[in-house]
């Protein structure tokens, strides 16, 4: 294969192009943890498709079961037509995850994407109680299409919209204002005071740990009193699992620790298995009041997706799965705590739980000179939060010992060449 | 394989699920123009996926395409980063479909669904003017997120978003009201006067065929008249070819023939070759100003759906292809004009333009009753318009002489059968 | 009285501040249609304080009715408490007004002012409907809070509401487009299309005769036909009568030879009789489903106005009021179409209806023109219109045929001194 | 002088009608701080029009003015052309109240009412701005138009509405969780993250005390770090000095002794003297941006209200009048601190500052019942807050210590006697 010329994207792609200016090489072929570009170069995969890459790169099972499927002529597109490889995916999804979780939601296929799946939740919400206003929380991140963007508290994504955002009143996450300031407190004093401007509102809308927010991690009990809230209230509990959904914090639902049961559940990114677009919403089964088709969309049955969905789900059968996540994120977040440690020029602050972790440095503009000079040497890593400040890891599921020890010494490198670098312009 | 229990979805898939309805069978296979069910029965499909599959079911070059990518583990999931896949999309898209028609849009990936090329649209537009304000015509269609869901003209979807739709104002479409009243005389009198109530708006979103509207086909000077006062006022034009694009009305892009030229397309179903989830929004160079990342979503790198978007394009380097879409075009138009004329009963008018047609039946109720009789006897075939009004005829561009005449036959049996009935229960 | 500095309100009054542009002198005393500067120069009023003086200024019988109350120690201020000066006006407004037309309105008292008696009734129609939206009509005019300036059409004003105005559809007046497309069949087109965008509304709000708009007087047939769509549509008709009334157009209500029965009224500006702060809003009974206080404010009980507007009723016990108002309307329109007639060079069109008249001149900027001459020579009137087009005779009912015939000969010397200077600068 | 017959309000006004139930007789006369019905029964006025009359009912000073100019045929309405007694208002107000406080605003006159300058100053802020969003706070009061109904907080109140009400965060008023949590550390914080999902407003609103919220005093020290954050943040700050304005709180401006300089300060109730409809916008010179006519309203120049709002200046002239205020502010508070401590059973809290004080009762319905008892004893007071848990005291400014004397008999009678009827019932 000859070389892309990079200049071709400039040319021909929208100035909206992002990752693609952080990470900025032509990749062509990717295995579970590692991506190869187009100079061969390897690069360990600490971002995973932004959380949509959970079992890696083109697991080989799910590769095989999509390759039959497509070489067997199995239907590609079907909208919402039934299909045997939607009937399997439904099947399996419902013996695998949701039975043993003691769940019993009905699901619905949205478009195949996390914002989707957000508003389809958000309209639902409304149709069920009647009412219009949404609460959603500061730093929440739930998309970009305009209903979804309504709830997502980033002023630059916010401003983008280009209309003024209804029908959303933003309330403080866990932990926002300081560590000792109740939000909850404060959020219920404003359902009680009759004048307090905000009315009861059809639906509260979270994320259980906020990944582009800056990797911020709700305690379960502060999960437990919202819930309690919502239920005091006649108020929804949508949890957006979207990112931290699919096991990515150690469970396969983000809330089963915190032992909360929402009634709408939102999932995209890894519930397709290996990076196909899929979303889904779980919904109690006595607020499945949708009529039919109010909620549609020409790719809500997307069966090259179905077919490795299923194939996913076999790995949640094995108990061991579960207790390998639990294993290692125990020693990513050692060993965050450890530079957070050994580094004190970083100012960081180890934040996250399981496979959603980083570090928050107060340094301005510190983190992304990390991640970018991690990525020269070879390892993928995002940053997140308001003003970046924070770099994640984010690596698949099924990395191994090696991958992991891999990518360390290359965080580990970076921050030493990064804070090198910093002592010398600085001295 | 074995068979599948119906009873599967309506227990485990939410009440918003649609089509299944219509077409109660089980698919499992599909080629060309043809689907299988469980039962091995044969259909034929005059649907294409609502527009996503001009190209057929499972186009062999695309499959193998395709399946090579998978086996030699060619990236599946990168966000926005660069990849050998995107580039060659990006430069075959150029190369055989902008250059020759000699249009130099920049192009866009948001997410892979119409909805959001849709609101990826309306957000520039709104960025690069200032303005909130935007125009739709009455039975467009565009889409189920908020954003989208507010130029979209359905009654019974509108009503699904809970929440007052906003910042839109919709005008009448081409013969809108009837067939002498100029829409644009009138529309253009709005923004004339300063005391309309109605302000300049940043864009005008329409299609140039509706399809989930009616299959109401805008008149090229309509078209023309439209671009005008769009130039003359400084608003942007963009043109949802969502549907209509990729050939379905005869050419690549449905506002060829007009020889106007938008300022926004929106593309998605087709585009992506095979049914695979792919949206692109094309930008004039000027207007491309978005800021990375300001709009963005997980799946808006579908490398799948490149592969098989870049092998589709190889269709259109082959003038024959055109040609052959128009000649069928004028067979179709032609038996549904006799079917009109030969069946006064139905009281039906024969719409549309290129694969994008079918009769709007007076008779309350009947156009549906058809669709439902010709599924028994073998054929896929949608209803569309407010009030279902109109059976619509899609099939896919690449349909051979043989699958158009026994989908003809299905129909005409199926109205006759229809029209039996009625009389028996009337008379 | 010693003589006032005009740069008083320069240097102490906002720049928002208007007609004392228009009419630059310090004026300190009225008598019915003549007003007198601290120079001691006269006026005749062709403006009646934008029709809140169809009675002319301090008419002797309210002034005398007023200084009683005042010497008595009459409640002033009263909220909406109960006091004997505001049960006497409901008495005499139902015995005098309503009762002789049949009419049994529940009345209200906002805020004394148009705008306020206009959002009491966009509320009260959402309330009862259950709906959000209002259909407003081109050109109309509100007032300038946010709720009454949403169902206002001129640009200017609506830009200054600084936010998006929502849940409003404007539709075309009667008219509005050219003489022969019938807004109307249009309108209803979108009611009745479940695809046009356009939801059933809670409301139409109208004015029969546009004041603000430019003197748009619409047929009576347009009125009956829109109560027509209104009834079988089940939307509220909401007249603002607010200019239009008090025998503005030659009856008390301006609907009245229309033969129509709005569901809601807004009154305001000459119900107060002499100029004093009034609004009230009628409601069909089985409407008035208020809460106590759900729409409130601390002038709702202006028991000044209560007096005057009870004195000004007295008026409406003599049928030969009405004739005489009739008798020189007729006069005022010949006038005008003379004057069109004789000055071709004015492109003019005589307009109106009533003592609601004025000449459109297609002629950009010469009505302005001529009102600025005009009070030059001692004349006051108003121009209106979005582009200020029109020159508008609004004198007060209980002007005298001098007056009439002084106000008449100062039009046309102003016309043609404006028309002469024209010539001397274009030739 | 026949009586009146109360059905008549029943019959002929809607049911929006409030304080006439709970004050049901027809008041006929009035002066100073006395009220008397028609069956010539006196009543002590502790409500004072809710703050329209702090120099009390019929000062005869103003009287006289106000009599002597309609019998000279003084100009009545003028809209906002130059009046002789518009001149002399601004000057007096200029000389009186502004220079001496070195205050340099300029006066805007909107439409008569409260919610009018408040809508005039939201207008005014956005367009100063270019910014849509305004922050207000919990049990804020500012209007029933939709503009000013935005910023209010009571549920019931926005409720009516009838459409979502847009444009607005509402943030928590000082003590509005609990008298511990810092609520400027949370507002600011939400102004500072840029993930908060809060854009920096065009403005913050609010009133110094809360009368309609419930009688809440912001201490001076949470008013003076608003100002600085409203500066720091390029925020205007709006005071609506509506009700809480002229002397109510013991200086003209409730702002003085915090020593803040707001941009734009709300007006109208006592700002007309004599009850009579006013209001005024003041605005920060630099800041008079306006357009002429860019907000505009009928009865903008009341000159009636002109007259006797300039003979109330006189009252500011006297150096004692503030100081008699603040004499008398003490005896009140310390009559109801030991109201508090004297009857337990009330669960009450001395609340307010100045003329603008009550007491909340935790027990529910007791405060309305208090209020009942003492309309009975010949007492008129109100109730306010969410839960109309406060009984307010809003005597005049003018009331001598005979006045008061005989009203806090009242209330103690009252209070006695519903306690004692609670104790009956409850035993």
């Amino acid at each position: 294969m000859s070389q892309t010329d990079m200049s071709i994207f400039e040319k021909l792609e929208s100035e909206v192009r992002s990752y693609v200016r952080s990470f900025p090489t032509v990749f062509t072929k990717a295995k579970n943890y590692k991506m190869w570009d187009e100079q061969g170069k390897e690069y360990i995969d600490f971002f995973s498709g932004a959380g949509a890459l959970n079992y890696g790169h083109n697991d080989p099972h799910m590769k095989s079961k999509l390759v039959d499927y497509i070489l067997s002529d199995g239907i590609t597109h079907s909208l919402d037509m039934a299909t045997t490889a939607k009937a399997e995916f439904l099947t399996t999804f419902n013996d695998v995850i949701l039975k043993p979780r003691n769940l019993d939601y009905k699901v619905m296929f949205p478009g195949p994407t996390g914002t989707n799946t957000v508003e389809s939740a958000l309209k639902l919400a409304r149709k069920v109680t009647g009412r219009t206003e949404v609460i959603s929380f500061t730093n929440g991140f739930h998309g970009m299409t305009i209903g979804a963007l309504s709830v997502t508290g980033n002023a630059f994504k916010r401003k983008g919209a280009g209309v003024p955002l209804q029908n959303v009143i933003t309330m403080p996450y866990d932990s926002f204002v300081n560590d000792n300031l109740d939000t909850l407190e404060y959020l219920e004093r404003f359902l009680t005071d009759g004048g307090s401007g905000v009315e009861i509102p059809a639906a509260m809308i979270l994320e259980t740990v906020q990944g582009e927010g800056g990797i911020n991690a709700a305690r379960f009990e502060w999960l437990q009193r919202v819930e309690d809230i919502c239920k005091r209230w006649g108020i929804l509990l949508i949890i957006d699992d979207v990112q931290a959904g699919v096991g990515r914090t150690g469970t396969f639902f983000s809330f089963e620790k915190a032992g909360i049961k929402p009634d709408i559940v939102c999932m995209s990114k890894s519930i397709g298995g290996m990076g196909l677009p899929l979303a889904i919403t779980l919904i109690r089964p006595d607020l499945d009041i949708f009529a039919p088709g109010e909620h549609n969309g020409t790719f809500r049955g997307n069966n090259h997706a179905f077919v490795t969905a299923t194939a996913a789900l076999s790995y949640w059968e094995d108990p061991n799965f579960e207790k390998g996540i639990e294993t290692r994120s125990k020693r990513m977040f050692a060993f965050l705590e450890r530079l957070v440690a050994d580094y004190p020029e970083l100012k960081g602050e180890a934040k996250g739980r399981g496979y959603m972790v980083g570090i928050s440095s107060e340094v301005d503009g510190l983190s992304p000179k990390i991640a970018a000079e991690a990525f020269k040497r070879g390892l993928i890593m995002e940053t997140s939060g308001p003003k970046d400040e924070v770099f994640k890891l984010f690596p698949p599921l099924t990395i191994d010992d090696e991958g992991l020890e891999k990518g360390f010494a290359i965080i580990e490198d970076s921050i030493k060449a990064v804070l090198g670098a910093k002592e010398l312009v600085t001295s």
